[in-house]
C-alpha cells in the first residue's frame, strides 16, 4: 500500500499517545497494586501492561520487523490472554501469582517494544494494508485494556480496608454539573432501520455487515437511571422480592446474599460507595453504575418497563445524538466515574456502558476472520449481553453508535448502567 | 363462561387421556428407577408423577372445588418445582433423596386428584374461562413433563452398566424407513415476515405478540443433520480443534474431556450408542441427537455454515411445512428416538428439538402474566437458547411452528438436534 | 485342616444366621428406600445387600467352589467397595444412581450365593484354615454392614419430610429403664498395661500385636454422657463460643451453621429428635448420640475434662467390665437407639461407639496382610479417630474390648457418643 | 519480677536480632514478591512482616506501654492471623489481595513497633514475669514465621516460569560435603522413657508435662532419606501402585495427578528441582525434602519399614545426639536447603522437619493456657501429624528434642523429610 507520510506519522503519533496513556493510568499505583488478581475477572495491572505490549510484539514486530529479537523468550507464555492460536499460556486464574517480571521490568519491556514499533513505522520497512489494520487493532485493543485497567484498579483499591484513593488530584465528578429532573422519553416510530457499521473508519468485525431490522414503535429515556432512582428500588425491598427477578438473577441474589448494589455500604445509617476517590457519600443525581444485568432487569420489571434492545438503542442514538456531544464524559475528563447530565446531553456516549436486552450473537453474514486474530470477538458469542455507548473509562476516540461491547450478566465491576424503554 | 357440554366433555376426555399417558410412560419402570436424580437436570420419575398432580391440586382443586381437602399436607412442599409464589419447597438438587412417598402412594395421589378433577369438571360447579385456561395449561404442562420423563428415564437407564431396555416391545426406529441422500436447501427471499402466535388455540405467553421481523435471503437444509454427518466431524478431529468452538464451548470440552457425542461409546473399535432399547449399533442415517449447542455450533463452523435463527426456522417452517405431516415422528409412534426421514417430510416437526442461534428473550410487548403462573416462562429469559419443532418424545397435539422451547447451551440429555442454513 | 463336623456345622449355622439378619434389617424397607445415597457416606441399602454378597462370591466361591459361575458378570463392578486389588468399580459417589439391579434381583443374588456357600461348606470340598478365616471375615464384614445399614436407613428416613418410622413395632427404648443420676468416676492407678488382642477368637488385624503401654493415673466416668447433659452445653451457648473448639471444629460449625446436634429440631419451642421411630420428644436421660468428635471434644473442654485415650478406655473396660453384661444394649434388643443405663452397667458395651482422643494409627509390629484383603484396615490409618465398645446397632457377638473402630472426626450419622476422663 | 539488668539487656539484644533477621530474610525481595498468596497455605511475605509486628503491638505495647497509640487502627484487622480472641480479621484466603499497606509502609510499622519495644524494655516501666514470657513467645513466634517466610518465598519464586533465584550469593549447599554411604541403624532397647520438656528454658505448652512412655525395641536410621533413595521409589513405579499408599494418600495422588515429588521436573530427560537458587540439577546425595506424609508413608511401606513415632524419634535423639552438633544445618548456614550429611552428624537437627507416625494430640495433663494466647497450639490438635527436629530454615536457637511441630499430611511446601525405623 502506498500511504502518505502524513498518514504514517499520524498513526505513529497516535500509537505513542495510546502507549503513553496506558502508563499514565498506572502511574499512581505502587508496585504492590499491580500484582494481584482478587477475582478471576480482575487482571493484575502489571499483566495488562505486559499483555498489550506482547500483542504488538507477537503480531507486528515478530512477523514484520526484520531481525527483531523478542525481549524475553518466556513473555509470550506470560502475556498471552486467550489466543489458542498463539500457543501455551499461563492459566487466567493464575495470573495474579506472577510476581515476576517486576513492574520495572515490564516498563522496560514496554519501552523496548514501543521503540521498535517506532523504528518499524518510521523506517524503510514494507508495510501492507493488513499491517496497518493490525496496528490499528493493537491500539484499539490497548484502549480496551485501559478501560479494564480502571475497572481493575477500582476493584483492587476498593476492596482494601484502607480505601486508598487512586489519584489525589481527581475532580469531584458531578459537582460542577446541574441538578437532574425527571427523565423524558424520546419517541421512535416503527419501521425498517439499518444497523451496524459500514465505512472507512476503524470498527470491529462484530459490528460489520450493515443490515436491516424491523422495529416497532418505542419510547426511550433521554438520560441514564440515577443512583437516587435505584435507591427507591432498594428501599422498596427490590432485593427481597423474587417477582422482579429472572430465575438466574434470583439464584445469584440468594447465593451471594445480595441486598444492595456493589460498592455500596451503609455506614452508621448513611449510604456510602466506593469510588476512585476512596469511600464517599453517594451523590444521588449521579448515573447508577456497577450494576449487573440481573439488577437492571429487575429494576425494569419493577418499573413495568424494559431495557432497550441493542437495535432500539442504536436507532435512538443515531436519531437523537448522531454526533458525540462535547459534554460527554469520557476518560479524558478524568472524573473516573459517571457524571451528572447536563442539558442537551442524552448520555448515549460515555458515563456508563448501557445494558441492552440483546444477547451477543453474530450479525447476518458475520464471519470471524481467519487466523489467530479471528479469536478476537466471534468466540464469545454465547451467554453474554450487549452493552452500548462507552463509559467514563473509555477514550473518546474509541466509541461509535455501532460499537458492541459484551459481558456476562452477573458482572458488576465495570462501569455499567442502563436506561429504560416503554 | 357458558360452554357447551361437548366442550366440557372434550376437555375432560383429553384430561383423562393426558393423565393416563403419564402413567403409561412410567409403567415399565421398577419402583427403584423412579427415585433417583443422577444429575441435577434429571428429576426422579416419581417426582414428575407427583409434581404434575400437585399442579392441578394447587391451581384447580384447592381454589375451585368446594370442600376439597388436600391429599397430604406435605405434598405441596415435596412437589412444587420452582414457583416462589407457591411457598417453600424441597431444594431441586435434593429431590433424588426423597424415597417417600413411595411410587405406590404417588399413584394413589394421582388417582385421587384425577377423580376430583373429573368430579369438578362434570359436577355442578362454576367454571370460569380462567379456570379452563389453567386446566389447559395443566395439560400442556403435564405433556412437557411426559417429554422430560423420557429424557430422564433414558438418562437413568442409559447410565446403568447393565444398560436395561426401557420397553422390550419398542419398534426399531428407522428400520422401516428409506435410506437418506444429500440434503437439499430450501430458499427464502428477504423480506418482512410475521412471527409468533395469534389465535384461539392454546399457546404459551412467550410466543404471543405476533410481530414483524425483517429477514435477509437464506437457504435452509430440508432435513436434519444425521449421525453419519456428525461422525465425519468427529473423525476430522472436531473435538480437538479449538477453532470451531465458542470459547465457553471449548472450556466445556476441556473440562469434561469431551471427545465424542453424549451416549456414544466405542466398543471394540465399533461405534455404539445408548438408546431406549439399550446399547445399540449406530444407524448412521438417523438424525443426530443428544447434542449440545456448543457441538452444534462447532459443527456449523466446521461446515462454514450456521444454525438458523428462530425466525429463519419459523419462517421456513411456515413456508414449506405449515401443516404437520402424517410422517412426523412424535411420541405416539413409540420409536422413542429420532427416525430416518421419509420423502416429503422436512422434519420440522418431531424427531428432535432443533437448536437455533437465537437467545431466549422476550418478544416485543411481552408481559409475564400476574400471579404464580406468571413464573411459567418469563423468568427463564437469560442465558438459554431457543429450540424449535418438538421431538420424538413430544405429543403430536402439543406442538406448533411458533412454539419456543429453551435450554441452556451445554445440555445433551434431551432429544435435541439441528439443521444448518447458509 | 481337619475340623470336626460340629465346627463346620457351627460356622454354617452362624453364616446362615448372619445372612438372614441382613435381610431382616432390610425387610421393612420399600424398594424406593433401598436405592438412594443422600450423602457420600450413606450407601444405598440395596448396595449393602449386594456388596456383602459379592464379598463371599469373590473371596470364597470364585476361588474355591469348583465349577462356580458368577451370578452376573457385572456385579463385581457394581458391588466392589474400595478393593483396588479386586478390579474396577462404580465410583463410591455414584452408587446411589444405580437403580438396577432391582432389590428383587439382589435378593435373588443373595439367595444364589448363600445356597452355594451352604453347598460349599457341607459338600466334599477341601477347606483350608485360610478359607475358614476368610469366611469368618466375611461374616464379621457383613455384621459391620448391618450396622452401617441401620445408620443409613436412619439417615434416609430421617431426612424425609414425612419422617416415616422404620418399624412400627419397635420398643420405646429407655422407657422401661430407671432414671439416671450423677455419673461417678472409676479410678485407675498409673502403671504399665497390656492392650490389644491375643487369642484364638476372631479379631481384626488392627488390634493384633498385644503391647505394653504406660498410662498415668486417671478417672473415667462410669456411664455415657446423656442428652440432658449435652443440652446444658447447647443452652450455655456452646455452639457460639470458639474457645471450646478445635480450629477445624470451629470451621465446621461456621461452614455448616451448626447450632444444635444432628437430628435435633426445635418444634414450637420444644426439642425433638429423629429416631428410627420417627420424630420424637427427647428423653433427656438417654445417652447422647450422633455427635461428632468436634462436638464431643468441645463439650469436654467446656467441662474442663477430656475424652479418654483408646488405651485408657480399654484398660478401664478390662478392669471394670471385662465381660459383656446382660443389660448391654445391642442390636438384638431391637431398641435401635441408645438406652438408659441400668444399675451395674457401665455402658462400655453397646449403646453408642465412644469417641476416644486417639488417632487411628498402627500398633507396634502391625503389618497389613498381603493381598486384596490387606486393604481391609491398614490403609485407613490417617486422619481418623478411634471409637470403642460397639453400639445399639452392633451384634452382641461382634464386639470385644480391643475392637478398634474408626471414623473421621466430623461424622454424625453413626450411633456415636462419649464419656469423659479427668 | 526483679530481673537483673543483664537479663533485660539480653532479651532486648535478642529481640532486636530476631526482628532484624526477619527483615534480612525479606531484603532480596521485590515489592511485587511480597503481596501474593498463590495457595491458601502460602501467606504473603508482607503479611508475615506485619503479623509478627502486630503480635508485639497487641500483646505487649497496647496492654503494657503507657500512652502507646496503635500505629494504624486497621492493622489489627489486617494482621491478626487466627486469634478469635483478638477480634475480626481479614479472611485467611483473602490476604493475598491486600496490596496496601505497601511494603514500605509495613517496614515503617515494624520500625515503629521495634522502637517502642526498645523503649518499653529499657524504660522505667514495670515488667512482670508474664510479660517476659509473652516477649519470649513473640520472639519464638517471629522465628516460626521466619521459617514460613522461606517456605513461602520458595513457593512464590519457584512457581514463576522465570525461576528467579532468591539470593544470588547463596552457597551451593552440600557441595562441600562428603559423599554419602548406606544408612546404618541405631538400636534402642525396650523400656520406659520420659518424653516432653521440663526446665527453665523456653518451650511451647504442647511439649510440657513430661511423662513416661513404654516403647518396644526399635532401630532407627542414622541419617535422613536422600533424593537418590527416593528416586528409586519413583522409578520403581511407586506413584502408580496403590498397595503402598494410605487410602487418602492414593486419592490425593489421583486427584492431583501426582507422579513425582513436588518441585521436581524432568527437563529433556534430566531431573531438575526448584531450589532457592532457581531450577537446578538434582544432587542425589542431598536429603529428600518437600515430601508429604502420604509419600513418606508410601516409601516406608515400599521398604517394608515405618516412620518413627514421635516418641521413638525423641528417645533416639536424646540417646544419640542430646546436643546439637556443630555441623547441623540451620538457617544461619545460609544454604536454604538440606545439606549432605557429614560424619558424626545423625541429622536429627536441622536440614528437614521429619515426619513421624504420630498424630498431633495433647500430652497427658496438657491444658491450653487461658486467654487469647491459649489459641497458640491446642486448637490444632486434630488431623495433623507431628514433625521433629527443625530444618534448614529454622534458627539454631529455636529447636530442642522435645519440640513438636505439626502439619497436615498432604503438605509439601515446607522443608520436610523423613527417616525410617524397623
Amino acid at each position: 500500500m502506498l500511504v502518505s507520510t502524513s498518514f504514517q506519522q499520524q498513526i505513529q503519533e497516535r500509537l505513542n499517545r495510546v502507549r503513553k496513556q496506558t502508563e499514565y493510568i498506572c502511574a499512581p499505583l505502587k508496585p504492590e497494586d499491580t500484582v494481584v488478581q482478587p477475582v478471576v475477572d480482575v487482571s493484575p495491572p502489571k499483566w495488562h501492561l505486559g499483555h498489550t505490549t506482547w500483542f504488538f510484539e507477537a503480531f507486528i514486530l515478530e512477523p514484520s520487523l526484520p531481525g527483531y529479537q523478542v525481549f524475553h523468550q518466556k513473555y509470550a507464555y506470560l502475556f498471552n490472554s486467550y489466543y489458542e492460536g498463539a500457543g501455551e499460556r499461563v492459566e487466567r486464574a493464575y495470573r495474579g501469582n506472577m510476581t515476576r517480571p517486576s513492574l520495572e521490568e515490564i516498563l522496560e519491556y514496554r519501552k523496548h517494544v514501543t521503540q521498535h514499533l517506532n523504528e518499524y513505522l518510521s523506517g524503510p520497512y514494507p508495510k501492507t494494508e493488513e499491517i496497518y489494520r493490525v496496528i490499528e487493532l493493537g491500539m484499539q485493543h490497548e484502549q480496551q485494556h485501559q478501560e479494564l485497567l480502571l475497572y481493575d484498579i477500582k476493584y483492587i483499591l476498593g476492596h482494601n480496608p484502607l480505601f486508598p484513593a487512586y489519584r489525589e488530584e481527581i475532580l469531584a465528578n458531578g459537582k460542577i454539573r446541574e441538578a437532574i429532573g425527571e427523565a423524558d422519553f424520546l419517541k421512535v416510530d416503527a419501521g425498517i432501520f439499518e444497523v451496524g457499521y459500514e465505512g472507512p473508519g476503524f470498527h470491529f468485525d462484530n459490528e460489520e455487515c450493515v443490515h436491516k431490522v424491523y422495529v416497532e414503535d418505542f419510547e426511550i429515556m433521554d438520560r441514564l437511571i440515577t443512583h437516587g432512582e435505584f435507591l427507591e428500588f432498594v428501599e422498596a425491598g427490590g432485593y427481597e422480592d423474587y417477582r422482579f427477578w429472572l430465575m438466574e438473577g434470583w439464584a445469584w441474589v440468594k447465593e451471594h446474599k445480595k441486598d444492595m448494589p456493589f460498592y455500596w455500604f451503609k455506614v452508621d445509617g448513611k449510604w456510602k460507595h466506593v469510588t476512585l476517590h476512596g469511600l464517599q457519600d453517594i451523590d444521588w443525581d449521579l448515573p447508577m453504575t456497577h450494576i449487573s444485568y440481573y439488577e437492571a432487569n429487575a429494576f425494569a420489571n419493577w418499573k413495568g418497563m424494559r431495557l432497550p434492545t441493542e437495535f432500539q438503542w442504536e436507532i435512538a442514538c443515531n436519531t437523537f445524538s448522531p454526533e458525540i456531544p462535547e459534554a460527554a464524559n469520557f476518560v479524558e475528563s478524568e472524573y473516573y466515574g459517571p457524571a451528572k447530565r447536563t442539558a442537551g446531553n442524552y448520555q448515549f456516549y460515555g458515563d456508563v456502558w448501557e445494558w441492552t436486552q440483546s444477547a451477543y450473537l453474530p450479525y447476518p453474514r458475520y464471519k470471524a476472520p481467519e487466523g489467530t486474530l479471528g479469536e478476537y470477538n466471534g468466540k464469545f458469542m454465547v451467554n453474554q449481553m450487549v452493552l452500548k455507548g462507552g463509559s467514563c473509562a473509555t477514550p473518546r476516540d474509541h466509541i461509535r453508535p455501532s460499537y458492541r461491547n459484551f459481558f456476562h450478566p452477573h458482572l458488576q465491576w465495570l462501569f455499567n448502567g442502563f436506561r429504560l424503554v416503554k
